[in-house]
């Protein structure tokens, strides 16, 4: 692990470089216990005065701070010193990985009729079931589960436990974390005259598209007639589900514990906290950002942020507030009474 | 994959055909992008709009739009047009899986004393273990887990990766969908003098009745001393929580992101909304419906639909209003005192 | 199954023996259903009346209870009843349990280079990858998977379908209930100048210290440059989220359903409760309990109970009330502009 001069990182990430090209770092670190041996970034000028405190061997600044310098005199300055954190991340990432093996374990379990390509990596007790298509460059981790004709695109990565239930499409660069289930069945249900439920085949599929990746133990139902949709991109965190039907636009963010009821469609370019609750049926449009924990009960037509939550407080505090909160459209009406009072008693008056 | 007649169709599920028995349907479509391959259905009334516009090969109608007609000129005219979707949908899974084929995997271990009918079928890599009990027609999903002395009712499916713990019981026809946790210990601990957990050994089971079904990811905690309760055809969707010594009536639909604290009592159908949290050692009468993402922190006795959530609002406004809600029982004192004030300035005036 | 004596119990467990020493117990019941086979207990002193009407061999009870005594004539005095209960759950739970027999399955798939005790025991379908080390008295259960250098300690228990993912470190007697997954990535991306998520390799491990229990399916992030750290134990509920670099301070309980955003820092001794979301980048002090369902959106710095959570109503009540809510601020104008009215119509009166 010799690790990468500041020269290479330039000529490949971009940058401006003040110091010395040849210093080689063997890390990223955080910019309060970084050392020597590694590069450190700051995203934020007005955090500035942290500079002058780095050990790091080189720090990746913003452009907009130019002339500044660390203890060590090496610099690199970046339009966006986070997105550039981000790519040299991978890039270290890469270098630390075993190098990518292609081939079938031999107790991975592989239906015959299945097509997985020769460059494709099938880890231990992994199953690819009958008509699936795993493209090149593809690794299912150990005990995933890929069901009858799914379709898993290059350079796609299965982690261990996962499921990608049958008919189910991955576009290219598609992750999921470990335990996460794309294409379980939708809730969908009729009564009967008895009031039971009579389970409606869910017969549609789910289609991620390009460079989607799914958290850990997150759910994505399969369509119950026509496909659940998630666009290019979409990045959903650990513990979401999402139900049958669901369409999301490309480059959309879910953060963890969101719940996403059958039918809704949510933009592109939304941010939707974590916990956050949509109903089913609506939509919200491109560029919405929702507060954590907030329930979207109807459309949201316009971009901006929006957010429902009860403020936290004591607990006695609380209490008497909530008492209020369910008599409070009768407060509203005494206020109406009394300004109504006040106007008629200032009527007399001047009268 | 030759579908079905609609003579075929009236004969086994019923409702009164107008138009041509002989006409053949291979699916069922939405009625907006049906087309001459498949059937529809329409369960309300106001959209009869949409029926002029259709171009399935027939249509499912409420008997009470009797004499409408789609293009085709074939309906279907029933008392539940949903209902009827639901079991065709049903009919129409059928004729396209592949045939059930009963038998062990080699790669599956099942333990000798394990009891597995020779018409249940186990997929590779699933885990049978000592005792357990197998009915006919069971499916275990690959890599699937049953423990020790459990007992999987007939008919019932466990997609692959599903767990069922030690002990714990499935009624017929039961279905946990990936994921899903049947008898994961109870959170149960007691605190020693320093405050750490004892934790208290969870003894009892997890018994589903009948025609159960757990989505993907859902966790049925087993009871600590008594048992988990689940009752005859209650459905649980994706990411559910069910702790320990709960008991829910028949029936009942749990929608995504539900959690049920210990000991709560849930009755027959009921349903509840998404996210919903449900407090411990409480009871919920039959036929309750509690609204998306409300917390139901005291028993519930009458039948109807309950709801708290604080509703969306622009960031800013929310912002706002949530300041004010911490004042809000202040400000209810402030209302008494202008009554007061107000009353008295009136009293003033008369005398 | 010759259960317990009495005499054997209060030798190893403490507490002072009412009634024959001799007489035998089998198992821990519930005070209302126990029968001459079962011991049972009674922690709060307020249900007293229950003790008379119990048909128990034996019954655990609070010292300030010293001198009643149940039909059986025998009774167990302790300081704390449910603590004792707690610590004989789990004796009878070891008597219950198959002996534990050491090993390796031959369907476990074990790398070369890990280093796995020979007291340790793997299950079926397990993966150990390379460089992982397991220490003894380790029962892997079946289909889990540690990554590549993972570690765990002595006696830790991973369920059925848990997993440990590379480097991540399990201190000794951890639980990990089935579905649960310790080390899957963070949720951080940066954004590229058109807009899409680019990713943060995420090379933190999450460090679990000794004696932490983590429930079904729930699921806690991997570092994104420093490390996830979950304190001495504590215990964690099913489907919780724990976001990348939370630190959590030992013996804390988070109830199910809880999410805890990126780099939040939870203190020792707190109980979050159920479904409860807890915004990233805050800290919450030592000894705090947060209310179900509530929103931690600030920093808390005051042991206590908080709270914030939306009172259920009736529907119809709710929408009434949830509406006033929007226009909360407003009325609060509205008071002020009465109090300022009310004012100077007294002072015009005055004078």
């Amino acid at each position: 692990m010799d690790g990468l001069t500041l020269e290479q990182i330039v000529a490949r990430l971009g940058g401006e470089l003040v110091g010395n090209p040849q210093t080689r770092v063997e890390r990223i670190q955080p910019i309060g216990s970084a050392d020597r041996t590694g590069i450190t970034f700051l995203s934020r000028p007005k955090l500035r005065a942290q500079i002058a405190q780095s050990q790091a061997a080189a720090i990746i600044l913003p452009a907009a701070l130019k002339g500044e310098l660390p203890p060590s005199g090496n610099a690199i300055f970046a339009q966006d010193p986070y997105l550039y954190y981000a790519r040299l991340s991978q890039w270290f990432w890469r270098l630390r990985q075993p190098a990518f093996e292609a081939g079938r374990h031999p107790l991975a379990h592989i239906d015959p009729s299945a097509q997985v390509s020769d460059l494709a990596r099938v880890d231990a007790f992994a199953v690819i079931e009958a008509g699936a298509r795993i493209a090149e460059g593809v690794h299912v981790g150990s005990g995933s589960h890929v069901g009858r004709d799914a379709v898993i695109g290059a350079d796609s990565v299965l982690h261990p436990r996962s499921v990608v239930g049958w008919g189910c499409i991955l576009g290219a660069r598609c992750v999921l974390q470990s335990g996460a289930v794309v294409g379980s069945d939708g809730f969908g249900y009729a009564r009967d005259a008895e009031g039971a439920g009579v389970k409606i085949a869910q017969v549609g599929i789910a289609v991620l598209a390009d460079d989607v990746e799914v958290g850990a133990n997150s759910t994505i139902d399969r369509g119950a007639l026509d496909n659940t949709e998630i666009g290019t991109g979409v990045k959903i965190d650990n513990l979401v589900q999402i139900a049958h039907n669901v369409r999301i636009g490309a480059h959309t963010a879910l953060a963890g514990c969101v719940g996403v009821s059958g039918s809704a469609q949510i933009g592109a370019y939304c941010f939707i906290g974590g916990g956050v609750g949509i109903a089913g049926h609506l939509s919200i449009a491109d560029g919405v950002v929702i507060g954590g924990m907030s329930l979207v009960s109807r459309s949201v037509h316009q971009p901006g942020m929006y957010t429902g939550a009860f403020p936290l407080d004591t607990h006695a505090n609380w209490e008497r507030n909530a008492a209020t909160v369910r008599q409070l459209y009768q407060l509203r009406d005494r206020i109406r009474s009394l300004e109504h009072q006040l106007a008629s008693l200032k009527t007399d008056q001047t009268t």
